[in-house]
């Protein structure tokens, strides 16, 4: 596997989760995988659950890990070609990106979406000019248009719990302070979809997603009637898509957060959200503490997603 | 040992710095006990000792360590239940607890009392979710009302350096500008009354500490009466305890500074503090530079101590 | 080697590169020089080459390391002796550095000059007391006076590309909307000079370097006619050395850019720089990404020269 960004990636669904299964039945089972092997952990933004299940992925398979705040032990960088640097950017990508391949083998970036140039957000600006110019295998840790590890995480955590051959998979938007960016849901969608999910997407008119993430899946606005015999409901907040309304909130209606009333309306589904979550926001206590809740099994695959990744790229290494 | 935050957790004193001291022997002897394991450390607050001493003494058993900086690389965590989350905080204790505990074996937190709600602080209201909520062995780096290693240091190093079978072992208070907690005044009079030391805690009036951690000492208001034949001398500053002074600065007092003249009414004491002191406040710089000053060894047991309790935390995982 | 802050401190510069290019031919090959030792990296200030390749060198040879931001991870500390540490720096040097010591095997360190007190900068105020005061072997990762670990990968490099005995390598100051220290220049200078190259420095007057770093080398302050015939560039930027501007921008004179008229000037010259480059004050895009470019296997023999200098340092341990 050379770079890991989308679900195209992965290959076949079924296989993936089939080996991500056998590594969370014997996670050192692969140590000699990453011997003398350095995994590079680059943040552009802020992380706690990638960072710490990334970095224990990478260590049971054996490899060194470097992890870099590039914000805070490093510096800002210059990611447009033609500019006189004579502002507050210290170095070009264009150096930073082969300089740090030069010391490790594999490459993990997080790199948010700016919420401002949605050409920019959507072409993947930093996360694929180090696919460009790295030479190196790269995966995404949360990119501006998708969060890849956590959607197979969540496929994982889905085949896991599942009791139907094709469950009803729903969505659903829900309010939060702050403008958030497309990922998480893009990736959701995508990836359920493509594990032959009976998916439903529900969100405020104006909420609607790209196309190209959400192809196959049904859209609904009525949230209400998008819960009826739900078997998993995946709760996220996200900031407008459309134009001209691109990276804005346009509501902030606690209607649509997900209570025990909402939960009732399903068919007894499974409380799922990639966190960090607002409690009482996105989701009440009373949902995310039950025992249908399944957040934390979640996070936890989010160590066995990863490993599944890093496994398959040390492969292609040889 | 399923938890460390106090000195009930060590069991006989005796016996575990017997244990510390063959450990100290041969650090890397115990490689095996920390095969595959993973530590999790986790800083609300800054550190140097604790960081450094703590990480140091996972590698030498032969541990992954994963650190966080939770402030910093991640982001602010809300500790109230019920709270609607539309502030700057992104995520809740209750999701981030187990989820960390998930990527790792052992959680070493360190977590400073606020020093506004009193009540807050002596419930360890951070640390005692972490004991709560994660499954996993949990071990203070400093809490809000003790800090269990370095008091298990200091215990070591006295150990290490003592000719009386039971040393007069003074506490005293130093001024210091910052208001300070009181944990590792409290752990330390706690640790060397149950280590058996005749112990005498000095400080003006109005800086008494929490009776439960100096059940066993004598209170001794003249600093100069205090030091005479003294063994140790263990210089601290600490802020008020008593209502209604919590968390404040009763006196800056610079006669409490430990100094030579101070020094010569001992019995030739050993000078002690945990760092990091402010010199010429707390100690001046003859005292603190005299070859009678712990402060290094004291430090460099800290790796001891942690090795010690990290060690029995992985037998107790078999 | 129990230092190594200088050209004086390699020996000499030929076996040195031998040792480097085999070290570099089989990097896993001394894994066993740093079984359960440990590298303590310390950065007074930011990084990201040194950061991630002195990381990964010691890790090649097996070893532990622990990486500290000292002011973001820890606190402030104070380098004066005699002061009342009443003010915002938590702890003195003189205890920080044994504790840290305590801990480690190796020392790396990086403190920049302050561009203030000209003395303080060239006495090494910080990196000297760690040689003094640590009894641990300590490494600069760029300090106030020098970067001996980029000049040595900087020879590494030069006798990599060279084509002649005793090539032409010219170091040519150029603009920058900051002013930054002489370390990297006056590395460059001495190395090269003591690798036996025909060695010019070229830059507007005023900006003439300490002549104990440029003893052998000559001075020549048309740009233009310093290139003719070089065979290597190495630009670089530096604030002023010579009183009463030490530490100064006295020129950013965009004439200085070095672009490909200028390198046409030269004989097919290589160009080099150390990064993070400010593109198009220091250098044109179309330089940089020509060729002859160097500047990437420049920052990936960091590793190299890390770990050449790493695995003697563990040699003298034993």
């Amino acid at each position: 596997m050379k770079k890991f960004t989308s679900v195209a990636d992965i290959g076949n669904i079924q296989q993936a989760v089939a080996e991500a299964l056998k590594v969370k039945a014997d996670r050192f089972a692969f140590k000699e995988f990453g011997k003398d092997k350095t995994l590079l952990m680059l943040f552009f933004n802020s992380s706690l659950r990638t960072r710490l299940s990334t970095q224990k992925a990478a260590m049971n398979l054996g490899m060194n890990v470097m992890v870099l705040d590039v914000n805070q032990g490093a510096w800002k960088l210059e990611t447009e070609r033609g500019v006189v640097m004579d502002g507050d950017k210290a170095e070009h990508l264009l150096e930073a990106i082969p300089v740090m391949a030069s010391y490790c083998d594999l490459i993990g970036v997080r790199s948010f979406a700016g919420l401002v140039n949605k050409e920019d957000d959507y072409n993947e600006k930093v996360l694929s000019q180090f696919i460009k110019y790295s030479g190196r295998p790269v995966f995404s840790m949360e990119a501006a248009t998708g969060h890849p590890l956590q959607a197979f995480a969540d496929i994982i955590t889905i085949e896991e719990h599942k009791t139907k051959q094709r469950p009803k998979v729903v969505l659903t938007w829900a309010p939060h302070p702050r403008a958030l960016p497309q990922a998480v849901p893009n990736s959701f969608a995508q990836w359920s979809v493509a594990a032959g999910y009976d998916v439903v997407i529900t969100h405020p008119e104006g909420y609607e997603l790209a196309p190209e993430f959400t192809a196959g899946a049904t859209i609904e606005y009525n949230q209400e009637k998008a819960f009826e015999g739900a078997d998993f409901i995946y709760a996220k907040n996200w900031s407008a898509f459309a134009d001209p309304n691109y990276g804005k909130i346009l509501s902030t209606d606690r209607s649509w957060t997900v209570d025990t009333a909402k939960m009732a309306l399903t068919d007894n589904a499974f409380f799922m959200h990639c966190l960090p979550v607002r409690r009482n926001m996105i989701v009440t206590d009373d949902v995310i503490e039950s025992p249908r809740s399944l957040v934390i099994p979640e996070a936890a695959n989010r160590e066995i997603s990863a490993q599944t990744v890093i496994k398959r790229m040390l492969e292609g290494l040889k």
